[in-house]
């Protein structure tokens, strides 16, 4: 596309490009816009290197024309759009990109793949945090993804309210805390289940967390209780009917004088295992598969489009494809969730920009300015990024309807509003 | 793990741990193995650098043992298993990796995470080609899943039969073939749609894809036909009902001349969508969402579990745990694929290493040395590794009783047995 437009002279022309999704995925009563952040560092960081334009010209996939351009490309361009943790309804324009339209159109794979990814992660995470109503929940899904989208993951699910995270990688990168439990190997590659405790109580104190399900749950509580003693932190149940487990081993801990060990649920947790286990005695929840698949929606399906561009003259032209189910609407938006007395959100409100700003609703613009004129804004990357993104989604969460709080499918919370 | 296990000294106790899926996805019939040769060029530049133990250390969460430990790592164990785009079923020990239990343990996480996402992303790929019946599928889903594994998902696909992918750094990094189509923005950018088909063509020649679905279809076949002669490579329709449309459309081309004018169709295929376009007169099936998140099984679910271990004087232990619904099956295993005397497989037979190899089964032993004493093995990885890969699915496929090219739900095509 931008091989051809260089020819045509169209390149160059101002475009606005958004970004939303049609539909929340079946069911979910709202979004999660997460990867902003991550957005916003690969903008910094977007060049075509010798080996990608190498490879380009060897296969003779673009003309020197346009390997020329691509070789000097550097994002001038202004990018408004979502703070990072904000709660997103289908059209939502969660972000703007207006530069030319060779700059803007390079980026939409990159664009689309980390808010795709990262927004359906923390779209099922904040579900998952929801249920379980202030019990810590633990990311531990690295192993069912993708090696990238691993640490990506763990980012998205700190956004939605995850306390920790197994993946050190996202610790290293983001400052997200990390923490981590033994596997069943370590038990068996010690002669005995007391050995491998012993060890991992030699290693790391009385405080770290025994799996107690590799062989007998029973035996294994009584020997973790009897070689880390009254301060042993935690315990881990991985299999079985947790709801069971955790009353019966909470009572053992009891009995032995072990009030303030915690137990520790892992084990295809999701939304709804983890609000069946509410009445349990379970002090937190370490989520996988689930989470890092997105609870049965592993993408967001938002889409890239471009809603305005100038003319000759240099005048924006409002654009929208026609194409059947997947209509658009055109033009630059602007964005304002209505709130009303009570400070409940009660609808999503978008407008052409530039149109009067009373319009009968009041509420929160929620468009902040993330670039500006290729210059990255401060305070939504690295680690001051990732806090920021969690305080966000709370307020932006608490703010809802009781609705929002229901795991059973249903509509939009809020209805999304053209003027 | 890996520091308890250095204080007790266990650590460099000789392991033996497998991959495998307990089951399939739910309804499937067959799974592909694909990651293989992603493991093995990871495996080869396996370290920890300055960065990551620098991080580790100020974190206190490792002692000085375990991080100098890290800092030599290098793998020097040995590697069997599966060859990449060989069929899989449940319990295949598709990998089996025997190393000290600190240079196994450490893998655990990178392993997993490239196998059951490469995996589950080859075995949805795998479905569609079949559906497909010959005619080309081409990868095209980047922007629905996260960065990195976009370039897994095109590499995937490849395995499974795909014939190109749009992800043109996977074309850089594993030589598979690239082509992309015109987006809808681009007929936008100009101002008419004739203007965007003329840029396109003066770019790319008669045989270039045009995108006729951005306003009025009929209108945008004519101009096409217009515009790039009789000469035209392909159109691609990617909204509505694409039966009826490719069938109008074919029609359309046929009384303007343009015979040899292909219909690519796209938006939201999967196995099933294809399926019910095998009568339309379709030549190339461009696929996205689905594919990239496994239609509708975003990970394989593979495990990698210590099934054997040294004990002090060094004689090799089976293990495995108890745990409900997850018992695992301990000892180092060897496969064979059971060939009936028509060519077709009939079991998946897995027995001891080392039990005798009369067992009254004929077939095929699937699993090949990967790595031997740290050397990585020839042929696995790069574009070579992607190509055999390719044939050897295809032949493995073959193979398969016919229920195999089912697409409804059912049970694995064939059993699994434990001798």
């Amino acid at each position: 596309m931008v091989q051809a437009a260089l020819r045509s002279g169209a390149a160059h022309r101002r475009c606005v490009f958004e970004v939303f999704a049609r539909r929340l995925p079946e069911g979910r009563r709202y979004g999660v816009v997460a990867g902003t952040g991550r957005v916003l560092e690969g903008l910094e960081k977007f060049r075509f290197g010798d080996a990608e334009l190498g490879f380009l010209s060897d296969r003779g996939v673009l003309d020197e024309q346009t390997l020329d351009y691509l070789a000097d490309y550097r994002f001038s361009g202004t990018v408004h759009g979502y703070a990072e943790g904000e709660v997103y309804l289908p059209h939502s324009p969660i972000l703007r990109v207006e530069a030319s339209f060779a700059q803007a159109c390079v980026l939409e794979t990159f664009v689309l793949s980390v808010l795709n990814h990262d927004s359906a992660i923390a779209s099922a995470a904040s579900r998952m945090v929801m249920a379980a109503d202030g019990r810590p929940c633990v990311e531990m899904g690295s192993r069912r993804t993708n090696e990238g989208s691993a640490v990506a993951a763990a980012r998205a699910a700190a956004v939605a309210g995850f306390s920790a995270t197994s993946n050190l990688e996202a610790g290293r990168r983001f400052g997200i805390p990390t923490l981590g439990t033994a596997a069943h190997a370590f038990t068996l590659l010690h002669d005995s289940e007391e050995e491998a405790f012993a060890a991992q109580v030699e290693a790391f104190g009385p405080g770290t967390t025994l799996l107690v399900d590799t062989y007998d749950v029973e035996t294994a509580v009584r020997s973790a209780v009897k070689i880390a003693g009254p301060k042993l932190g935690a315990v881990r149940l991985d299999s079985g009917d947790l709801v069971e487990q955790a009353h019966s081993v909470r009572a053992l801990l009891d009995s032995l004088g072990n009030r303030e060990t915690r137990i520790i649920v892992s084990s295809d947790l999701d939304e709804h295992a983890i609000a069946r286990l509410a009445a349990a005695p379970v002090d937190s929840y370490g989520v996988g598969t689930r989470l890092v698949t997105g609870s049965g929606a592993p993408t967001a399906s938002m889409v890239y489009k471009l809603v305005e561009r100038d003319d000759d003259a240099g005048n924006p032209v409002a654009v929208a494809k026609a194409s059947t189910g997947k209509t658009s609407h055109g033009g630059a938006k602007q964005v304002l969730r209505s709130i009303d007395d009570h400070g409940r959100a009660e609808a999503e409100v978008i407008a052409s920009v530039g149109s009067p700003e009373e319009v009968g609703y009041m509420g929160r613009a929620l468009q902040v300015p993330l670039v500006i004129d290729g210059v990255v804004q401060p305070g939504f990357t690295g680690a001051e990024g990732v806090q920021r993104a969690q305080q966000r989604h709370q307020e932006s969460v608490a703010e809802l309807p009781a609705d929002a709080h229901r795991l059973s499918a249903g509509e939009p919370v809020i209805p999304t509003v053209f003027l």
